[in-house]
C-alpha cells in the first residue's frame, strides 16, 4: 500500500501559519519528517486560500522540494491554485482530484491531460453529495472512467477515491462497509486493476479523543487493505497507524513480515 | 462476532497447577474475569492430560460452571477426556473439534452426534498436515461436510477452522492470506453460510514481545472479519483485542458503533 502523507494540510495551524507568513521553514520540517516517517507520496492541501491562491499553493510545492524529492499530491478543487501548484512542480504529481460536478469536469479534468499527471477521481455525484451505497458508487466511477477517456487521460492515470465518511454520521457504519464492498467490486466492474485510495482520517472527524480514532483507523485500514485498497491518506506521524500499513502489505502484499519493522 | 476466551489453557501455568491440585479457585476466577471481559463462550484446553484426564477435564468444566452460564467449548483431541467433559456440561457445549484424521472422524466426531453438540471441523489433511493453500483447504472442507452428514451431524451445527498458522512460518505471511481467502469462497462452495472459527493467538506463536503480537493479531482479526469470519478464539483479557471486535462488528455486522465502547 502505497502512504499517502496527509500533514500538510491547512487544519494544522502551524501550516496555516507559514502559507499566511510564506514562511518555508515549518513546511520543509514537516516534509522532512513526513519522508523520515516513510511517507512514499506527500499531499498538499491549502484550503480554499481565498487570497494569493496561486501565490500560496506554488510557495508549498516549491517549499516541499525543497527538502525532499518524494512525489507530491495537489489536494485543491481551486482550479487557478491548482495550476499554479502544477506548475510549480519538479517531478509529476498527482491530482486530487475531481469528480462529476461539471466545473471539476471542465477545469480540473483537463490539467491531468495538460500537464500528464495522474488523477483522483471521487465517487460523488454530480452535485457533489455522496452516495449512499455501493451501486451508486459503481454507477459513478462507470462515469468517471468515461469523462477520464473522453477528455483523453489514459486509465492507468487514474485514482479512484470511493469516499470515506464520518462514522458518526447516521448511516456511518453502513458507509464505511460500503466502501468496502466498492473497492472489492471495482477491479471487476472496470475491466482493470484501478488504482484506489482514502482519506482514512475522514473516518474519525469529529471524534475528540485521539486513542479511540487511532484504534477505529487502524482496523478499518486493515479492511480496507484486505479489500483491495492500493493507496492510503493519512497521518505518517501517527507510528502505528504505518506500522498497520507495513502489516497489511506482508499479510495481503508481497512486503517481507518482519518483527523488527512493527 | 462471537468471541470465544482462550484464556482457560494448559500453557497458563495457574491452569495447569489447578489442573494438578484439582484446586477450582484459580479456574473460577479465570473463568468470572473472561465473563467480565465480554467473553461469549469459554474454550477450556487442558493439554493432554497424560494422567486422570478425564477426571482433569470434567473438573475443570465443573469449575468453571460454578462461577459462569457461558457456553463450554471443550478443546481437546482425546475422545476419552472428551466424553468426560461432554459428560460434566450442564449446557451444550462445542466440541473443538474434529479433521479428517481417521482417529477422530472414528472417535471425536460421533460424540457430537451422541451429544447433539456443535463441532468444530478443523481444515487439516487426513495426516494431520496444514494444507498449503485455499484450494487444498476448500477440498478438505468439503470432505469434512461429506463425513459429518455421513456420520448424522445436522450442518448447522458444524464450525470451520481454516487453520491459521505462525507468520514466522517460511509461508506464514502467504498462509494468513490462504486463510482469508479460504473465508470468503467457503460460503459460495459450500452453498450455506456456514459458521467459522480460528485460533487468534496461532498466527504470532513464537513472538517474544506481546506489544508486536497484540498488534499483528489486531490488524489480521481485522482482515478476518472483514473476510466473513464468526467467532473467534483469542485471549479475552487483551482488551483491545476485544475492542478490534467490537469496531469489526460495527463495520461488518449490525452492532450500533458507540465510541464509548471502544
Amino acid at each position: 500500500m502505497v502512504i499517502v502523507a496527509d500533514n500538510i494540510h491547512i487544519m494544522n495551524p502551524m501550516v496555516a501559519k507559514a502559507i499566511r507568513d510564506l514562511d518555508p521553514e515549518p513546511i520543509k520540517d514537516i516534509a522532512g519528517r513526513c519522508e523520515d516517517a516513510v511517507a512514499e507520496i506527500i499531499d498538499i492541501n491549502p484550503g480554499p486560500l481565498p487570497k494569493n491562491g496561486e501565490k500560496g499553493m506554488a510557495f508549498l510545492v516549491e517549499a516541499v522540494q525543497e527538502v525532499t524529492n518524494l512525489r507530491l499530491s495537489l489536494d485543491t478543487g481551486n482550479p487557478e491554485n491548482l495550476e499554479a501548484g502544477l506548475r510549480a512542480c519538479q517531478r509529476k504529481p498527482i491530482i486530487n482530484g475531481f469528480s462529476l460536478e461539471p466545473r471539476k469536469l471542465k477545469e480540473i479534468l483537463p490539467l491531468a491531460v495538460e500537464f500528464q499527471t495522474d488523477i483522483v477521481g471521487f465517487l460523488l455525484s454530480p452535485d457533489g453529495q455522496v452516495p449512499s451505497n455501493s451501486e451508486e458508487r459503481l454507477d459513478i466511477a462507470l462515469r468517471l472512467v468515461e469523462e477520464a477517456e473522453r477528455a483523453g487521460v489514459s486509465l492507468e492515470r487514474l485514482i479512484i477515491d470511493p469516499i470515506v465518511v464520518p462514522i458518526i454520521w447516521e448511516d456511518g457504519c453502513r458507509q464505511a462497509k460500503e466502501v468496502l464492498s466498492t473497492l472489492k467490486l471495482l477491479p471487476e466492474l472496470l475491466g482493470f486493476a484501478v488504482s484506489t485510495i482514502v482519506g482514512l482520517s475522514n473516518l474519525t472527524s469529529g471524534s475528540p479523543c485521539q486513542r479511540k480514532r487511532l484504534l477505529l483507523e487502524e482496523v478499518y485500514l486493515s479492511m480496507l487493505a484486505e479489500s483491495g485498497l492500493n493507496m492510503a491518506l493519512l497521518n505518517v506521524f501517527h507510528k502505528r497507524t504505518v506500522k498497520v500499513a507495513r502489516i497489511c502489505d506482508s499479510i495481503i502484499g508481497s512486503r517481507i513480515f518482519s518483527w523488527a519493522e512493527i
